[in-house]
């Protein structure tokens, strides 16, 4: 069985979006060399050694291995990126250093297709033995992926062809027959490499691989409570020693689960390739298995940004409406595996609604998690924020009040490069008949569909105004199915001056369109409006939060002043668009009335008499994803109501 | 020069309180036995094999040393409750297994007076090496505590040899002298016992010793910051591996350090040792640092329950006005410590002041600490909660949603009982020529102060109406100074039918009495009120809290229902004294109407329209430290109010 939708390669696609278009353009200017620098330590900040690491693994020069036992794929996420801006025309000049760094991992590549430089260099007689905390598969994933990307991005074949001798090493290694490892990584990711590596190359083993991956974890008897009695436990994550099975979601096999548990991006990116194997294999228990978990997610452990992972501690989910705003996680890594699963989920599901969660995503956590320069990310996204709070060696050691240089464990910076690089694929989609448009980003592609040449240009108010503009020229008769976001409660179409009726299936509108030249115009309904929170949401009880189309606003201190907990709100307080523009992309500050409240204890007291005095105050807000932009201070998302 | 203050021998005092005589009691009938089968592995629930090690220390019985590396110190806390118990009266059956475990005791020691089971026997080649983590100097310290309230309950000496005999090794060890050990102990406590060592057998040195270990703390070189360098580090608590000099307020010497930081238990019990050092030293540096420790906590860092220690994380003070509600740490043991600190400023400054605060702590935290029914504990004291949030492996793990059986480090259990049982301590107190009253507790005293006879027998309603009568008998002139606690605005004082004028000095009002039979009828204003935190609390910005004379209320789910964060209050709302009364104590319970504010967006959503639901309800409080008594359920302290 074939897939319902796939992706357009990005060479076919160019983003020109005022919001996105900058970060893009960032990326080819200064990201990815920058990025380069920090892997290569000329950077002048603290040495990360991912180069170094396969240098020393290679035989070129001799030494320790140094970082974390992940560090490898810094260099692949790094080398996944460049691929993507290849494509995409913004990273020409990175191919020939891209080459030379694929050179150096097939010399670094062992004979039998071993490439990992932690257990090369330091411990090659613990190869596979700490699957459960080691991240050798987890590595290997990432191999795949930005091998993948480079040779849909190139045509060459050498970072490929390493990329499947590993995964024959895998292939090998790990399966129910006799003499091979029954187990599985202890972060998933491979699974997903694997099926790309499928995809790109025919070859159905490494789908099968995958497909074993995830069935067998989990089963009885558990392979990593067995590894964890074995191994000198933990050895490499002392932090999370108590590790319970149901942290990397191996306590009972997929299949079998229901709710979003345990490490966040090991649960999304675990989730993104059950979704792909449903689909591949028309599986239905695990597609109902996605389902579940999904909705868990989406209805009861998900922020209103689309940031996942409520506990500080582990970066993991929790209970069931527990989402504290500012001890939470919601790492920038775990809302891009959202994005991973949801862009899944409308393939397997034929649904554009899993959109509204990836855009949710995207729009808001993911884009947070990097400035406007480019070159400072978040790691933690939290929705309200005391800088002074934010002290090291406490329970708030893992929120920082700006965003960091680059991180000791740096999954997220390379991850939101990636993400935004390939940003195209999340943009059009295709199956055998049609085009179709899942997010309203500027940009526009030509792609090949059922025999018919598709030129598509899209020019994007989505934010503001919600106008959308398409032009579209086809070479015969086809269709192009749009995505009607849920905020949009009254969306009008006209295709060539003419209002179409607009009826909406699977949140698509299905546009037939004859051969030639039409133009599309949409006009979505995006003013702005208050939020409340489902009556569990404890930390939210009470309050509300401001959004515009697929934006969620915040309160800023450079705005608004500190002591953002005095502010109250009314519920229905009307909302104004300001002339004001965010910093990038042209996007309207928003203005509304509000009150403070200031209790007058002494300020030599803690507590005391109950006195308050009210003040009324004009309130700016600015999108979530840009804060942090113009300087440090306080920042809060929910705002108290009056009543 | 001599203290201010000294405490009655508990022999000559007896708790007849309806609150505090029900646990007291309870420990006699129950709460030893319990603990002592706890100790001895023969209750029935996980091993704590703490009496275990010493046999095998004394090489009754051969094995491996099991429990946390301090596990010793359960027991020499049961023994020093055991002998505040024997001295009140209520653990006569006691004496007999307490003379067992001390032969025991004797019999482990080794030759030069070293005795900590795990050093002993598990790593004898460790001893004194690992100071920071170790817990060695800490164990001595209770050893010593304990020791000393058992001479001082029983007059026996054997208990006490012990406690020298490793008291003189660890002054031949510790030192600035040639071949000494220039440390001190990662955890302080040590200190504490050293003093109590020498003010009952008079030898200078042990409190000079004591002197050095405050002084020698935190100098350069660091001396921890050597032997983490030094040791394959961390040995014991890999979830504290991160570990900073401040965490044991280390990172200079105590003398110059402003701010309650670190370890909350840490912190307590070196203020406890530095304001006695202060005192007996007559030493104005110590003495003022001690001033600004306690300043900044009780300005800054306290909880209104008298908690301390807001991160959940390493159970530690964090920042200025970072008070959250839910995610606290608040340990039982911290508020004990908070007590002794207290304890000892009193005296130092010869304020009653400080008084307020112990009693803060001690009705609120500290008797929270322990059921009614005085076989469960909570270890951990939020000022918030919703049971299903409480996960494991999450950031809320270290909270519990009920009182707890044991702990596998169970510093807490033994710790509370220390404390009820010689609460006659934190009653009374006296000076050369006065008798010290300085908590409203039903009891009696007979006491010689400057050659006159006191007997005292006080009946106090001080939690309900606010009177408190105290008979007296004295054999010649004397003075008794009452503690006026701070919230009584309007104090009325009779004595012998008549009223007095109620001069108040540094907190107390001098009652001066002639020989013979008096009566003092005290009424104290203690109606109940709300109470607001400073505005820099964001945590309880907007809210408000009630209580009652020195309780805190709160209100739980069993009286009001679930969703507690669904309700409001009107900031100045009528507080009616209910005939309900509070499980043990006879202390009304509170009652006043609130609004209920409800969400309603559609349960299958997590965000949605604004549309929220108010409903009046009738609201009822129970004091703090009695919730968790009537099931298991939601808790709130602070309280939204309506604006």
């Amino acid at each position: 069985m074939s897939r319902n939708l796939s992706y357009i390669n990005l060479r076919n696609i160019s983003i020109t979006d005022k919001l996105f278009g900058h970060y893009i353009k960032k990326i080819g200017e200064k990201i990815l060399e920058h990025q380069w620098d920090i892997l290569n330590d000329t950077d002048g900040a603290d040495a990360t050694y991912c180069i170094r690491n396969f240098r020393i693994a290679a035989g070129d020069i001799r030494g320790k291995r140094e970082g974390v036992v992940f560090q490898d794929t810094d260099l692949y996420k790094w080398l996944e990126s460049v691929a993507y801006s290849i494509a995409g025309g913004q990273a020409g000049a990175f191919e020939e250093r891209a080459e030379e760094v694929i050179d150096l991992l097939e010399r670094a590549q062992e004979e039998d297709g071993y490439l990992n430089t932690y257990f090369q260099i330091n411990a090659p007689e613990r190869k596979w033995k700490n699957l459960v905390e080691g991240h050798e598969l987890y590595t290997s994933g990432h191999m795949m992926e930005a091998a993948v990307a480079y040779y849909e991005a190139t045509g060459k074949t050498k970072f490929l062809e390493v990329a499947k001798k590993n995964a024959d090493l895998i292939c090998r290694i790990f399966g129910r027959e006799e003499g091979q490892i029954r187990g599985y990584g202890g972060h998933q990711e491979v699974e997903i490499g694997l099926i790309k590596l499928y995809r790109v190359t025919g070859e159905r083993k490494y789908l099968e691989q995958a497909k074993y991956f995830i069935d067998e974890r989990g089963q009885k008897p558990n392979y990593f409570a067995e590894e964890m009695r074995r191994n000198d436990f933990p050895e490499f994550f002392p932090e999370f020693m108590k590790y319970d099975l149901e942290y990397s979601q191996a306590d009972k096999p997929p299949v079998e689960q229901s709710e979003a548990v345990g490490h966040a991006v090991r649960e999304m990116y675990m989730c993104s390739a059950m979704a792909d194997l449903a689909e591949e294999y028309d599986d239905k228990p695990l597609r109902d298995a996605c389902l579940r978990i999904w909705n868990n997610m989406v209805k009861r452990r998900m922020y209103i940004t689309g940031g996942i992972g409520s506990s500080g501690f582990r970066e993991r989910f929790t209970a069931d409406y527990d989402l504290p705003n500012n001890t939470n996680y919601c790492e920038t890594c775990a809302s891009i595996g959202l994005m991973m699963f949801g862009q899944r989920m409308a393939s397997v599901m034929g649904d554009a609604g899993y959109y509204d969660v990836v855009e949710r995503a995207l729009y808001n956590t993911v884009l947070a998690g990097i400035n406007i320069e480019g070159d400072r990310y978040f790691y933690v996204n939290p929705l309200e924020l005391v800088p002074e709070f934010c002290t090291e060696h406490t329970y708030m050691m893992h929120v920082k009040a700006e965003r960091q240089k680059w991180f000791s464990v740096a999954c997220c910076p390379p991850n939101v490069i990636r993400t935004l690089s390939s940003l195209g694929q999340y943009i059009y989609a295709k199956d055998d008949e049609s085009l179709y448009i899942h997010e309203y980003i500027s940009s526009s592609v030509k792609e090949d569909i059922g025999g018919v040449s598709y030129r598509v240009r899209m020019e994007s108010d989505y934010l503001r105004k919600g106008d959308v503009s398409i032009e579209l020229d086809l070479s015969g008769e086809g269709k192009v199915k749009l995505r009607i976001p849920y905020f949009s409660k009254k969306t009008f179409i006209k295709l060539d001056g003419k209002e179409l009726d607009g009826d909406v299936k699977s949140g698509y509108a299905l546009i037939a369109l004859s051969s030639g030249k039409h133009k599309l115009d949409i006009s979505f309904e995006n003013s702005p409006r208050w939020i409340a929170a489902n009556n569990n949401v404890r930390a939210d009880s009470g309050r509300v939060a401001l959004v515009k189309g697929p934006l969620v606003y915040c309160l800023e201190e450079v705005d608004n002043g500190d002591h953002l907990s005095e502010i109250y709100v009314k519920a229905d307080e009307e909302i104004v668009e300001t002339d004001d523009l965010s910093p990038v992309g042209e996007i309207p500050l928003l203005s509304y009335d509000g009150l403070r409240l200031k209790s007058k204890v002494d300020k030599d007291e803690l507590y005391g008499e109950v006195h308050f005095d009210k003040e009324k105050v004009k309130l700016k807000a600015v999108p979530y994803s840009q804060w942090n932009n113009r300087g440090n201070g306080e920042m809060s998302v929910w705002q108290k109501i009056i009543i």
